[in-house]
């Protein structure tokens, strides 16, 4: 069946030669994109939609969640945004929380989650693992991301969990605890930073994973300076996450790699960090995403929107960039080719806004802006 | 008939005496709070709604908006976010769309936004003229504005209208304008501001608004510090908005004052303004509202979830201020005593989080969390 998606007021493409378009429509046939042009043109198919003048664009790509977890810390953030100190401890919380719970309230918090944010117009969604830290609880995050979401990256390597040594820790990721994952996800991934992992045992496990055929990633330079970025770029990372504290060395080194760095506003809010300097990175010429970050602890958000909003806002990126950071940006970042785009031949993943452009995403902030939603060339909202 | 609302996780009632009340229940009744309590002693009523455990709030109070408009200025939005000079007149631009549209036209475009507003929380709505500056158009929009929201306030001294002087409109402002409008305001405002109206003027208009007994509003201290705030104290104004540049000495003329300090958050990101001192003038001790400032110029959004966590993550208000500043601070600003708190009395005006507290608004933001509404005792969402 196809379906023919008519009177798009401003269509985003993200397709170089194709641009954006003004009274466009689209058409949908078994799951992807079949014809995109000029509403005039449009063909005939079995069901028709009119947009009636809103702005269509490609469905979000959230290329960075933590969405395996379970329990509750809105007690931790309320005392950090009244500056108090709150000495109940951080990622152990969840971890606690996350093995304690059942497969099927794990796999219900995820769904309920991924639910939510196909709702705001995410369509393509990596989660990570990292709130088990042990064998059998990486494996079962795993297996359960991997029943749900198109993209999985293993974190073991995202704390020394309480009562065990670094060293052995990392032996444990490097061996038995990869080879537990390894079927369930494409990514590995590591926190590389201050009172996480150095640079040593981030190399370490980036390189373990790289030989079982992972793709990497980075959690770097987010509380600091440090060696995260330089790590990605040597060793070929898809992407280096945070990248809220760059030497000027780091800028260079990105912009002159394949490593995209990925951006996660609503974390450096929500952490009273700086905003990362994604107008730094851009005009040095680096490739930038934009993503959520959503977890319990540091941005538990997963607006999209929220996030481009405020590149525009306060991060100094452009509507055009911004948008294009968070849908052809985030597939980039996950080294993929079918997302992020509106094209023929791309996966049919549509985001209507009730709204004439994306501009609006920025002009109009928190207001809920998602109108229908296709994912795959399935109405899911 | 009656309607109770069961299972209510937290409720917030903004009522010095109950405070906050974890496992609660409300009942209403023509449209009004009869009872709140514990969820175990809840009284039977003729209708029964189980929120399982979400928080409930009084609907927002949004004390501040300019939504009698027509008209389109995304191309300014955008070109001010892209750093760009934007030659075409700002709010010119309305006041030129706005005289052009037709009544039917401006009362849509004005229930449109006032119904996205109510689905997103709000009960309580101030609009404002501002957008006619002639005595038809003033006169046309006030009358407009008061056939749909709850309060109304007249902004002839918006701007001094092109191709006039700046002298003889105030005196058409203090006389024939107002004259025009008096039976559809409550209240009068000016724009007091270097660009805008000058100290004098400012005093003129406003005294002759209190002369015809409307209450009184002050734009001020909105690009620089000024005499807006002063003015506003000495002469009694319910609320001097903006407030983002403060002196001391304005900061101790709040604090020793009945008049309220209205922050507008989405209007200070969105001009690339600082955001306003409402941690010095809470420490201080002066009343804070958060209002959205909805126009489609300088704030175009009517999320007051959007303004909460803003405050929250970006202003040091804690989230009990935040909440507070957007439902009771609202209707202080407004000096009204039946919105803004769910006690036994006050108007039916109840806003349902898909959330187990309000902590949740600033903890996840830019995610939709209205998850019901009720407005003078009726479900509006």
């Amino acid at each position: 069946m196809a379906t023919v998606i008519t009177g798009i007021g401003e269509l985003t493409t993200n397709d170089p030669e194709t641009g954006k378009l003004n009274d466009a429509a689209l058409v949908i046939e078994d799951g992807k994109i079949v014809w995109a042009g000029p509403n005039a043109q449009a063909p005939a198919a079995d069901e028709r939609v009119d947009v009636e003048g809103r702005a269509v664009l490609p469905g979000w790509v959230d290329s960075h969640t933590h969405l395996v977890f379970a329990g509750d810390r809105t007690a931790e953030f309320e005392a950090r945004m009244a500056g108090k100190p709150y000495q109940a401890g951080g990622i152990a919380v969840t971890v606690g929380a996350t093995r304690a719970a059942s497969d099927a309230e794990l796999t219900a918090n995820l769904r309920r989650h991924v639910d939510e944010a196909v709702r705001q117009g995410t369509t393509c969604l990596e989660t990570k693992t990292g709130y088990g830290l042990s064998v059998v609880d990486e494996a079962r995050s795993a297996r359960i991301a991997a029943s749900i979401v198109d993209e999985v990256t293993f974190l073991g390597a995202h704390l020394v969990p309480p009562g065990a040594g670094a060293e052995s820790y990392v032996d444990l990721v490097c061996g038995e605890m990869l080879d537990a994952v390894v079927d369930d996800v494409r990514w590995a991934d590591v926190f590389c930073e201050t009172g996480a992992f150095d640079e040593d045992q981030s190399e370490r496990v980036l390189l373990a994973a790289r030989d079982r055929g992972l793709g990497l990633r980075v959690h770097g330079n987010q509380l600091g300076e440090g060696p995260g970025v330089r790590i990605a770029v040597e060793l070929g990372a898809a992407s280096v996450d945070h990248c809220t504290y760059l030497s000027d060395d780091d800028v260079e080194a990105l912009a002159a790699s394949e490593t995209v760095a990925t951006v996660l506003p609503a974390c450096d809010l929500s952490t009273r960090q700086p905003l990362a300097p994604a107008r730094r990175l851009l005009d040095a010429g680096a490739t930038v995403a934009l993503a959520s970050n959503a977890n319990p602890g540091s941005s538990y958000t997963t607006s999209m929107a929220f996030c481009v909003a405020t590149a525009v806002l306060q991060m100094r990126m452009t509507v055009e960039e911004a948008v294009w950071s968070a849908t052809a940006g985030g597939a980039r970042a996950l080294r993929r080719n079918d997302v992020g785009a509106l094209r023929v031949g791309a996966r049919a993943d549509v985001h209507v806004l009730d709204a004439p452009s994306v501009t609006h995403l920025a002009y109009r902030p928190g207001v809920p802006l998602t109108w229908a939603v296709w994912r795959c060339g399935e109405r899911v909202f």
